[in-house]
């Protein structure tokens, strides 16, 4: 009965560690695997700089950061126009000043992809969203940061064009594609828009 | 020896008790990560309200319904151009007229990204497919109703255009951008077309 | 004392084995978990045929597989044209003789989504990236496949514009929506471009 009690209890020591190594085994995949996971973030690109695309990228942000996401928003190309505030034409290249002269002076004059008619759609848009209440592109840029949500500014694409941190809007992050993967790869949802 | 394994045992029980305490630790991080995994779900938002790009939108769709995923589409701005049977003017205001007069008035009608040339390049397109034997539209709109795709029209866009539930299809859901945050954030792809 | 020691050993045991049951189940559900769980990749469809979107879509994909994703890009509808290097018109129907002969070329001669201008802003925006020396689209499609992206031809697209394999560049993967959605299904992050 002694020997019988105690070759029992040495088994069972050995299954104990051997379960104790196991569980050791489970936390380090489990660990890896939470450091893996999706966080609860949001990753948008904005390449487009029309008003509807804006809306719709404001819409999708500022509701994401109501629903406790990290909302990250990576302004490039076209998009950096929606940032802009001011042109300044002085230390531009050729290529750059007729860009930025063809290109809206700020988001309050940005085109709609369709039907825009010389701004004329815009116009109507504006005032149809202004008749059913619906937050205007800068307030809702303004809602996005007070609701936390990190607006990245392209570098390449101002390197590129040549455009000044002083033609665009404050409280900007600036950086690049690394930048932007870093917060994508770890979204629960990434959007170019 | 008897008190050898007395005191093998006590220590073998503490170290059980610590082992299950570790596993239900163990048990309650991975439900919660089960709980943030993403699902078997697709989410789309459908703002184009081009025939080219309307097409990829269902190719996708449909595709990713026949491989076991629960598919939503999100329509809106041009996209519920897409959904559109019929126009009706009465009790729209003079804005929402304008631009549902502009609009294509079904899916029938509608254009193609590039290269329309006031609809030649859509009615070539859908010769293209016809002839290769592709599905139309309305058939892939048709098969994934079959498949269980969820289709959402947004409710903004439908209130800020003055768009009647009369005037679309048939088995649409409404709603908004929590309503698709409520998809996206648990889905394995997200795409914004 | 002897038999207090052997009840306790054999609770003991029964709460041992009850130990590695869960842990099994753990090890199943966590297993299960890691086999659905995100994978280091990223999947982007090319639908546009523009420059500056063919840009953004090679700045994402070599960024993206420098950091150690596997990245696949799906090329479909106007996309193709990123990859085209020479047209054949023989063997095309008529409809697809007119696409091809209003598709642009080859990628040198692929327009910009705005300011276009016949070809004047593609070049204006080619000679602002030599001046930046930031590479062309034709150096970052060789990065790419050095970096060992995966780039799929749209089987679909190809048939319906009687694209055959010898107008594209070589080096490519064939495939549909299903070749497409399981890489997608497994990625990080999704994007239509």
């Amino acid at each position: 009965m002694e020997a019988s009690a105690g070759t029992q209890t040495s088994s069972d020591l050995s299954q104990l560690h051997e379960l104790a190594q196991q569980v050791k085994a489970l936390e380090k995949r489990l660990a890896d695997l939470e450091e893996r996971s999706p966080e609860d973030r949001v990753a948008i690109i904005v390449f487009s700089g029309d008003l509807d695309r804006a809306l719709a990228a404001f819409i999708i942000a500022t509701g994401a950061a109501s629903m406790g996401q990290q909302v990250s928003m990576f302004f490039t190309f076209w998009g950096l126009g929606i940032l802009r505030k001011q042109t300044q034409l002085s230390g531009k290249s050729f290529s750059q000043k007729m860009m930025a002269m063809m290109s809206p002076g700020s988001s309050e004059s940005l085109p709609v992809s369709k039907m825009n008619y010389f701004g004329a759609g815009a116009k109507m848009l504006r005032g149809m969203m202004k008749a059913k209440n619906v937050n205007s592109l800068e307030e809702m840029i303004a809602l996005a940061r007070e609701l936390g949500v990190r607006m990245i500014a392209c570098e390449m694409s101002r390197d590129l064009m040549g455009i000044r941190e002083s033609e665009l809007v404050g409280g900007l992050d600036c950086g690049g594609v690394a930048t932007y993967l870093g917060e994508a790869l770890k979204s629960r949802a990434s959007l170019f828009i």
